[in-house]
């Protein structure tokens, strides 16, 4: 049995995981895939106060190390339900099942995809949605990216920094992320950017061998031969296996200023919850204001 | 004439700056006496999320010059007052006059007093409310200290360390800290906790010569020979002066979730606006909002 069961080891559920370890509180981090959460995969973070430049991936060790180091327990297991027994909430996973006084969900939002017939089977064999992850394998070649906002941006700088040429898609006519990166952007001379443009076909069986944009204003078709492309079209949150106890809107759940669901108990922080800004330090925020919550539950 | 002109240099104003800065936004920050705000007083900070330890000091240090590296500009002037003219607010300090076309109010909170006579004329005399600050000069004595809550726990645990007794008077029959706190301040053998004790009277002309207590529950007078003394009561916050721009309670700034006070343009965030949490992390949320709303407001 443990005080606070925490669904998700981003930056959001590390620091419950740390306001709650600081109150003396027993804590258990489920984590589906890779401690850390999204901004793990991003290339450089310089917008974390204290820290000028750092990659995502390094970010989150510090924070992964710093909640280790007090005594949070791990395990990589991937939760399927939650269900409420008495005063006792049942974890079930893909593993077995915890049981915590209390459930603080961190479980963030996963990579959106565009939905178009056969992404799914090309999925690594040419889709991919991390430049991070995937950008290397293409150094010294062209690369296709999909998107307009700060992550799109980001990988745009990042594969121009070893790719050739970066062949650039926005649906709209303009970028929507941060100006200072935008900048960077239009700064790269081998970044092409080509606004109005739809992604509406995957060509390729085995492999990526091309794909078919509309223009959004002249709905004219054009194909690009190309063997890899990036989507970075946003996230969405994975939350429909916890509508037994919390509301969703839009598939994020709705929590108070504290952090609180509809059920007693039960806490939502970071990228998982309903709010409109989503930074790291606006996660970790949040963390600390559910654990805060939830020890005052508990106590 | 500035983008954004913050108020106050703690982690809310700088974590501001640091959003406003990489939005290309124009920066001036106004700190009345030292740069890092009430954190920089404390001796040892374990919950700001990536770093397991470090003084308030050294931690608010790197947040200024994450943001001064970035071109932020300061200046050491006390805000007296802040009005519209048009479009523009004028900052009036101690100085002169500022012009911002948006203005983010992260002045926190200052130190509490008891308000009792002679309290004013005897600090810096005996009466102190700085334990990082001030402490060191009792090294090898004993102290006396009150408060109930972290920081005062943490005064506690500090002092205990070089100082051959903590004497530690609480008003009401416990502690008000994290758990953590409180278990750190039981362990220390130089620490005597006394509870239910209110201090009623200072001795000394020139300088801090006894403290006398009432006990709460029996209303019997004590008085201890000594000094020095800690005051460590909690803060209150300086708002009256911008009452005719924003709503206050109880003296605190009252904004909605995006930090937006009544008047379109103004902006609060961190321990100024009234809000149940105030940690560093909580406050580094709030500067990230503020900013990212004085920037949607000036796009």
């Amino acid at each position: 049995m443990h005080d606070i069961i925490i669904i998700g080891g981003g930056p959001s559920g590390l620091t419950a995981a740390l306001y709650a370890l600081r109150a003396n509180k027993s804590v258990l981090i489920l984590e589906k895939e890779n401690f850390g959460g999204q901004i793990a995969n991003s290339p450089k973070v310089e917008n974390y106060p204290t820290i000028k430049e750092i990659s995502g991936s390094d970010l989150t060790d510090l924070m992964v190390n710093q909640v280790m180091d007090m005594g949070a327990e791990f395990e990589l297991e991937d939760v399927e339900k939650v269900e409420k027994n008495g005063s006792i909430f049942e974890v079930y996973t893909n593993y077995g099942k915890h049981e915590g006084k209390t459930v603080i969900i961190a479980n963030g939002v996963r990579h959106r995809t565009l939905g178009l017939p056969k992404e799914e089977e090309l999925i690594g064999k040419g889709v991919y949605y991390c430049a991070v992850c995937d950008g290397p394998m293409y150094k010294g070649k062209e690369v296709y990216l999909i998107g307009d906002a700060n992550t799109a941006l980001q990988y745009a700088v990042l594969l121009s920094g070893y790719c050739t040429k970066v062949h650039m898609f926005c649906l709209f006519d303009h970028f929507f992320g941060d100006p200072i990166l935008q900048d960077r952007v239009r700064e790269k001379e081998n970044v092409e950017v080509t606004f109005n443009m739809n992604l509406v076909e995957y060509k390729g069986e085995e492999h990526l061998e091309g794909l078919v944009f509309e223009n959004t204003q002249t709905h004219e078709l054009k194909e690009f031969k190309t063997d890899n492309v990036f989507v970075s079209v946003g996230q969405i949150p994975d939350n429909d296996k916890f509508a037994n106890l919390v509301e969703l809107e839009k598939g994020f759940i709705l929590t108070d200023e504290d952090m609180c669901t509809k059920t007693p108990g039960i806490y939502a922080c970071g990228d998982t919850r309903k709010k409109a800004i989503k930074q790291v330090v606006t996660a970790c925020n949040d963390g600390a204001i559910a654990a805060m919550s939830a020890v005052k539950y508990l106590n």
